[in-house]
């Protein structure tokens, strides 16, 4: 039997259940590869803290961990950008295979790690940083390896979508729906990261990387969040036949530009992406040959995570074993760059609210038109008595820019109650 | 650059879908995986027939094939199980990688060829084999390696669901969905093997050896295919919430059995299955770590199964590359059995045919009660005049035997229409 000495570098909640969970998988690896895999080595910041079954006492130096010579294989599970980039850094230096859920880490300093990596010839494993118990890298990497990716598009952000669903299905409104999720520990008390977006769009940019071997500059990715939904909104997109949906979507254009972008996005009902439902992820992946595939599961918790990294650690183990170098990332060679926000094209749902008074309708629609903007469907419910009422549009096929410039119009119009309420529509055919 | 030489056996449909599509595909595996590979040695049925793309002149014997020392990979598809056992067997002996898309070939003989495969030190890859398009082999085995499986099941044949959507949506019998298929090429003129369950059952027994190391013997594996559904079967099921659906099941039972068959089946219309339409297929896999995992996509068809031969071509060059051993098949340790029919508990759906008039519905409830089976629900639509009525039930947990012995009572009565039509219900919470 072959074993494997493991360096873990933090331990709270994703690291405390991959102690307990690989205690679980050794005799299945055994049975399945032969590999035994034991934590040799463990580096955390306080170190006075008790953790259960841990089986070395933990340091606070994790440069030690990584120097051990009883270490082959590093997880960095410390999360943030800086540290961990010190880490993985290292790690890399050193040789030694680094496996890790840090999305974050990837989507944002990537360029730096890939280079490294390949200048030490040392493998990233990195199937937790995107929807934990779904192998999407694996199936992205290896599964479709011969298949040009014509697009993809994924819900990869639990929480959000925890959150859209309770509004949806009990029609919450999003205050009660988010402090729902952080009763339930779907939510951390800083939301910001999975509510406004931020969460979902380092998944995309890692997905991006391997589909098209272009990593975006995450500071340019347009990234929407869900704050700004409001429970007339989703009543709306039932109406109309659409669910909300917190949609991460990475698109080539032509052989020179990826559009990527996270935003709420109108689904129609029958698409099977807009049933996923609860903390659920979902990823759809168009391959040239393959055809659509959707992948649907877990996208975090302890458990999850643990079956992504237990499976990068198994991996990274028979590639040590075979001597084999292990996945390569693509290197980004510069040719591609990220469509830029106006050059979009798609469909938008636009929220009204105007004077309650005959002819505005036809003014409104008068200036969708002169800008080249077909109406696929219009929805006015009665006047709720205040003087104005909501005008719900749902747009065909527009560009960002030509949008703006139409609801710039019509915002200006004495008739406009408040600023238009925009959101994307996809049908993902 | 690493060429690798490729030894094809077999030409039709698929075959020709390879040559095709390994030209596309070539570009991306050299960019990706720094791989290029090419067909140097082909053996067809009918030499004189031409064929588009293939490089080579294809020679009818194919030891010559496997024999050319330029013959790095071997892919067979030719298809049956007596020819493909040969060549299979040979090309394991000659110590060289065999992919192949052949189901029936591993669900019925596999033992063999696994025996064969561990003595000879030559991987066999068979990801083609089940649900092309879905890379559900590789994620299996890998992306779920540190999972113990709780169960898998899935919508693997695509004609059947084809027919059974079409059943659904337009309310066709299933003869005229059948003839549908046919026309639209998802059947073939031979349809037994589709929509007698056969062929899902041989994908069933090949995702049970991966998730349990036990290869049924397929002889034995309980498989009832679709023929037998009415219109009226999805009908009722429909009033009831359901969607009847050609379900594979593998579950494990205790320590040492399993439960594997393939049944049409009624899915609540509010689980993910349920929604898989038209010739998709899907399969959902339940990890201990993962939790539940769906894939979803297609099924059949030249290039998606393009799309997994190539895959599992990239791979077997990467190793040969590499010298690593690949992806080992567990090899059955015999502790295991198949779950003996009547064995088996589980919900199930009962329509009757019975004698119009009052009574009757109290008698055939008092005989599932004496059986101490629970009704769930109870459907009777208004008599059709012709002095009987269908009497549909849908059944609490039960064993196979006490339902049938319920039903033998039933079928005895003297109100007793016709023989009852019993289908499986599985909830798959």
């Amino acid at each position: 039997m072959n074993k494997y000495g493991i360096g873990l570098i933090g331990c709270g909640t994703v690291g405390s259940g991959l102690i307990r969970n690989l205690a679980k998988a050794n005799p299945l690896l055994r049975e399945r590869l032969d590999i035994h895999l034991e934590i040799v080595a463990a580096a955390v910041k306080d170190i006075t803290k008790v953790r259960d079954g841990l089986p070395v006492k933990p340091i606070a130096d994790w440069r030690k961990v990584i120097a051990d010579p009883a270490v082959q294989i590093v997880v960095e599970l410390v999360g943030g950008v800086d540290d961990s980039f010190q880490i993985a850094q290292t790690c890399l230096k050193a040789g030694k295979p680094l496996v890790t859920a840090n999305k974050a880490l990837l989507a944002e300093r990537g360029h730096e790690l890939i280079a490294q990596a390949h200048q030490s010839n040392a493998p990233i494993y990195f199937e937790a940083s995107v929807a934990g118990g779904i192998p999407v890298i694996k199936v992205l990497r290896e599964g479709l390896v011969a298949n040009q990716l014509l697009g993809l598009h994924g819900i990869i952000n639990g929480t959000s979508n925890y959150i859209l669903t309770r509004m949806a299905e009990a029609g919450s409104d999003f205050a009660t729906a988010l402090q729902q999720a952080k009763d339930l520990g779907y939510a951390e008390a800083d939301d910001r990261l999975d509510v406004d977006g931020i969460d979902a769009a380092h998944k995309a940019a890692i997905l991006c990387l391997l589909a098209y071997g272009f990593l975006p500059k995450f500071s340019e990715v347009p990234v929407e969040g869900i704050r700004k939904i409001s429970s007339q909104d989703v009543s709306f997109a039932a109406q109309l036949g659409y669910t909300i949906k917190l949609l991460a979507l990475v698109r080539p254009h032509g052989s020179d530009q990826v559009e990527v972008r996270v935003a709420p996005t109108l689904l129609p009902n029958r698409h099977p992406m807009a049933s996923v439902h609860g903390a659920f992820n979902a990823i759809g992946l168009l391959g040239n040959l393959s055809g659509p595939v959707q992948l649907t599961g877990r996208g975090a918790g302890p458990d999850a995570t643990s079956s992504a990294l237990l499976a990068d650690l198994a991996e990274a183990a028979k590639n040590l074993r075979d001597k084999s170098p292990g996945p390569q990332i693509p290197q980004p060679d510069g040719k591609l760059r990220l469509l830029q926000k106006g050059e979009s094209v798609g469909r938008f749902y636009v929220r009204l609210e105007v004077e309650d008074r005959p002819g505005v309708l036809a003014l409104v629609a008068g200036i969708f038109g002169s800008e080249k903007i077909g109406i696929s469907s219009v929805l006015q419910p009665e006047g709720h008595g205040a003087g104005s009422v909501p005008l719900v549009f749902l747009l065909e096929a527009a560009s960002e820019s030509s949008l703006e410039k139409a609801v710039a119009q019509i915002t200006k119009l004495p008739n406009s109650r408040s600023p238009a309420h925009i959101l994307r529509v996809e049908d993902l055919s």
